[in-house]
């Protein structure tokens, strides 16, 4: 049985991934909600009928060949910190946290496809890949969800498609996502339109941690929001198409600000640098806001190019329960505060100072008699 | 003949004076008001009656022995930016640097004295020493003051004592103040009771460019407000003890700090060296209020001693006259703060990051259980 800790310590294939030439584009991830023919969605179903689900869909999924050694636990078998850690990486929802016994989740050990049990739907499959890698990520959670098919037996309406607890799941059962750091983009102020011409073609807009969250750090999920009449594929290649076009336009807000303004880009990397590097109180608010702009550096090159997954490592591991995870102990918010810049500052010791060229000043208006006549 | 250059380019003697055993205390001043009898005020003379002030007070004071090789000008002779960076170095008054021919400064090579001819008065004289030195100031300065009178006619009241231009320095013509840095006493929230006390017993609390102005880098100038009915000695003693009560309290407040709540001490210096030392814009507030910090930080310990002078010298240097100076050039607002930023930059190069102990939290609650009992 795979440990928590080593499912923990290990980095995510999507993190090692190496860098995608759109280096806007963090992740991709594809989900798909499934049910059983024939037993109560989650919600609904009796304390029995969910225990029965779980006994025919967990063997079944362990049983998948990628999910061989998978990390596979029922809610009530983790501590409150150790889901917390698991919504924090992505792994589950924040619904599915505050589940107990009667749910699961099993998770593949390089953390690339995971699968809550009774979450709204028997099944939410969830795989993910570094970089614009869609249809990728797409096609391994399909052939997946083509294994288990076989086993089990979907609620399918030829007609309506994957019968989903919710409506807007219904038809494909598919969300398809992508995170994206758009620092240039907000630093440029041109996020509001760009996030606008988003939504206005039917796709939806969150911040870091899904619907109704704020954006922090400068990052972005962009998702589709309607999974009925039209094909999988359809769905993602347009998804794929506009995301590649944002990532496009944080890269030419990246040029022209490196153009327009390199003082501000280079006083803004190196503020944030210098405060993570030295503070000793941190918020994860803060933290986060400057280690996108610490990305940011990575990324045009005032840092070496590996810092980008340095920062973020760094990401994941300030937050709340990944702190409470690497102290053992239930911290207050000002401990937090504290640990969270002991790390900042230990992990950043290995990030030499920020290779920024000196400003040249060419608004200068030379004094015409030189300055200090006696001293000519 | 003195250049401006060297004047300038030379440390001053209080700057280089040696660590006094009250840190807070960082220059001790001396004034004294003085008037030639028979004269016009030089607010009221007129131009060739402050002509003929100068051509009697100018070689009497450079034929002082203090004064061989001194600085001496006519503020004619100076550009604007030469003498703003007088008023930045407190050598002149800001409202002498107005001031063009007809009216005078010499200054000691070393800068511990400068002497203002047709001011607000004939002659305003000063004295500068580092540290809390004001009677050592004040004989210096007395001994030059004598040897002037014997070459000059003083106007001189026997009742009144020295007759000045205006009635608050009347008498003695003395002002005596000194400058306090009190950065541990404004984070404690404990600056306001202590100046209100130091006003409650008649003395002057200013900011960092005398009357009016704001008080910047925690930077405060305390002096005597009346000048008549007591002896230059008891002025100067009375001052001197509050001034010695403040700067204690200050490093009580210092050592409290450090006590109560060590991590916000060094995360408040470790930020401001952070930001210092990496920022590429910044504005001379900012600056000043951060190297304050630093300051303090090389007072307690976290940098070597040496950078306490390293942070005077810069509060000098990033002036806005200074980085004029220094540029060569007219400067825009905007060259300014890029410029002042790669000034610090530079020089902050060669203090390590501040030698600050991890914090070690001892408010976190052990898990009663250990945390992750499967990976126990």
């Amino acid at each position: 049985m795979m440990r928590f800790s080593t499912l923990i310590r290990h980095p995510a294939e999507w993190m090692a991934g190496g860098a995608s030439e759109q280096s806007a584009v963090i992740t991709s991830r594809i989900r798909l909600a499934r049910n059983l023919r024939g037993h109560s969605f989650p919600g609904w179903a009796k304390k029995g009928e969910r225990a029965e689900a779980l006994e025919i869909l967990r063997p079944a999924v362990e049983g998948l060949p990628a999910m061989k050694d998978a990390f596979s636990r029922e809610l009530g078998e983790l501590s409150s910190v150790q889901k917390q850690v698991l919504v924090e990486r992505h792994l589950i929802s924040r619904e599915h946290a505050a589940r107990g016994d009667g749910s699961g989740a099993v998770i593949e050990r390089r953390q690339s496809f995971s699968i809550m049990l009774n979450e709204e739907d028997h099944l939410r499959m969830q795989s993910i890949r570094s970089g614009l890698k869609l249809t990728e990520a797409y096609k391994a959670l399909s052939e997946l969800d083509s294994m288990l098919e076989q086993k089990v037996d979907y609620a399918f309406d030829p007609t309506l498609g994957y019968l989903t607890t919710c409506p807007t799941n219904l038809g494909t059962g598919l969300r398809a996502s992508a995170m994206l750091h758009l620092p240039a983009l907000v630093l440029s102020d041109q996020i509001g339109p760009v996030l606008q011409a988003v939504n206005k073609i039917g796709l939806a807009v969150r911040g870091l941690y899904g619907e109704g969250t704020e954006s922090l750090g400068n990052l972005y999920q962009i998702s589709n929001q309607s999974t009925l009449g039209e094909s999988e594929e359809t769905i993602i290649n347009r998804l794929e198409r506009v995301i590649s076009q944002v990532a496009t336009h944080e890269e030419n807000a990246r040029a022209k600000l490196m153009e327009d303004d390199p003082d501000m880009v280079a006083d803004k990397i190196g503020r944030a640098y210098g405060v993570l590097r030295h503070a000793h109180i941190i918020d994860s608010k803060e933290a986060l806001n400057h280690l996108s702009l610490l990305r940011l550096g990575g990324n045009i090159g005032f840092f070496p190019a590996e810092s980008v997954n340095l920062c973020d490592t760094l990401l994941m591991d300030i937050q709340q329960a990944h702190l409470q995870l690497h102290a053992g102990a239930k911290l207050s918010p000002e401990a937090r505060d504290s640990i969270r810049a002991e790390i900042v500052r230990s992990r950043l010791q290995s990030l030499d100072s920020p290779d920024i060229r000196i400003s040249k000043n060419n608004d200068t208006d030379r004094f015409p008699e030189g300055g200090n006549p006696e001293d000519a």
